[in-house]
């Protein structure tokens, strides 16, 4: 791999990361499959080729690359560190997907559902030992601290979420932990543990785990907001699935900082309650239009995105770094 | 504590480690404690506290100290270790009780009972990179390199044992590689990572994994002749539990092997085919007993638990040693 060699620039900021980083991306992936295997029980190599074949944007696993070559990073273990980071994130998928009973995925159907809870459960935990393994091989304690102090902080998200969820008292102050939790800790471990591997400099560490985690707050603040505003054609989901499943997400949070006695009212019985009637979501829609809502939580993801680009510059000057930087602008540039 | 200090030899060996270890033990819960607690979710401290309030006797933490000790090591990390090991059991335990659908564990409802499995699901995740923190904190790479080998055969053997069930062909080699992964490999890992973090010589390191390793192996096999032979009181469930579940232990696998056209019938229609009526447990039981397998089995655990004594020579002999020797024994204790 060469970064000097011009990619297309007209191409979105994520192809144009996995072309600049191709060759580490072909390891990683090459080295994904072989750890992903299992000899002593063949369930397990089914059940991972399949999410694996599912493909996913190995979003994560690019983070942990860019970051190690930002740093200047030479040798090979970061590909050990992006296998990691892409097998923990594919076990809290599958463990997701049981937890939330859930029946699609990528637009395919899920593990749980092709097998069954019990495969879904084991072969996530065999994920995670996997990721453990392949931490160990890069001989780099500080680098399995981050990323064994991650793996406990995205559970405590998705059980604070549990506990949150349904529950009309649910604070932004919560939903950001809970947000920092499943999405963000692992976007600032994949990019904080690539420049710790390439000893770089604290502050530059530093700027890249904010960086990793700002990024990681606009996705979630970003998907978020699109649920109530794709349709099922670009987002592989419909509109309003979250009002349905009555999860307390950033813009009906805001909407419910605004409510006056009728809105209350309706949101006590939509979501506490969880009854639920035809017309209720065109209604949900107007609410959070009309209290600001959407467009507070448009401003919100902007701003996490603007966060991360502006810590980038802790960094010195690269085509790699601006790469980063399009890849923040380009997470929110649905919502200019 | 004091090695010196003579316990009464006439209590269970598991009491006189217990007791030999009791500052160690202390320390241990008190971490494990400490490092169970989540300020973000108050959830997890709940579920884990019932589990960890539930008791167990704390045999794998305690093989780790006493390996440790048992090397000389003087510090105060085999704490985290021996932490760190009863997590992953803890985990391993939430896990499977969803897998299998359980409903009691030591006598009491099992946590996918009492909250849901959700919670078992994220809860158990929590505590295996709780686990893989206490492993970091030792600073000791081989150490990491060995519990999260030992994670990963775990998986693998609950794994393999879901493909196995019900399935006549299963062999004597796949039920110990399942015995080996699902109970022996955190058995041979909790001796071998305290020898390591003691720095014990090689030779030494080696015969405390294999003591581990056939104490384990030992163990899972008494458990699985006794399910054959005990009743509810002793053993917390009921005589032909395995059978009913058409699991393929030791005693089965061994009776299939001599079973003439008729029994192989009766094993067909009640385990493959799933189809059990009354008077077929009484039935299974005499083809137990008159084709040896019991008897078979038995002498099997015999076997393994001296194997386990055989390797502790390897060690200078000392009043702990003796402890791990007599433990050993008593685990088959019963079957002689």
């Amino acid at each position: 791999m060469s970064l000097d060699d011009k990619p297309d620039n007209t191409a979105k900021p994520h192809d144009r990361l996995a072309e600049a980083l191709a060759s580490d991306m072909a390891a990683v992936d090459a080295l994904i499959a072989e750890r992903m295997a299992s000899e002593n029980a063949p369930r397990i190599p089914e059940v991972t080729a399949h999410l694996v074949g599912a493909g996913g944007k190995r979003l994560r696993p690019m983070l942990t690359v860019a970051a190690a070559r930002l740093c200047g990073y030479e040798g090979s273990l970061h590909h050990n560190l992006a296998a990691a980071v892409e097998f923990i994130h594919t076990a809290t998928l599958l463990h997701d997907d049981v937890v939330d009973e859930s029946k699609q995925r990528r637009g395919r159907p899920t593990a749980n559902l092709l097998w069954d809870n019990k495969s879904s459960v084991l072969v996530g935990d065999y994920l995670f030992a996997r990721s453990f393994q392949l931490m160990t091989d890069t001989d780099n304690l500080r680098v399995l601290s981050i990323l064994s102090n991650a793996s406990a902080v995205i559970t405590e998200g998705e059980v604070l979420q549990l506990s949150a969820a349904e529950d009309l008292n649910t604070t932004e102050d919560t939903y950001y932990k809970v947000v920092r939790g499943k999405t963000a800790a692992l976007f600032s471990a994949a990019t904080e543990a690539g420049a710790v591997l390439a000893g770089a400099p604290e502050d530059q560490i530093a700027a890249l785990h904010d960086y990793g985690e700002s990024l990681g707050i606009a996705f979630q603040v970003v998907d978020d907001l699109l649920d109530y505003l794709s349709d099922a054609e670009t987002m592989g989901k419909n509109v309003g699935d979250d009002f349905r499943e009555r999860k307390l997400t950033l813009p009906l949070i805001k909407a419910l900082a605004k409510a006056d006695a009728d809105a209350r009212a309706f949101w006590t019985r939509t979501i506490d309650k969880g009854d639920q009637r035809e017309g209720d979501l065109e209604h949900a829609m107007e609410l959070l239009h009309a209290t600001g809502a959407l467009e507070e939580t448009r401003a919100a993801a902007l701003e996490w995105a603007d966060r991360g680009r502006e810590r980038l510059k802790v960094l010195p000057e690269s085509e790699l770094r601006q790469m980063l930087d399009d890849l923040a602008d380009y997470v929110v540039a649905r919502l200019r």
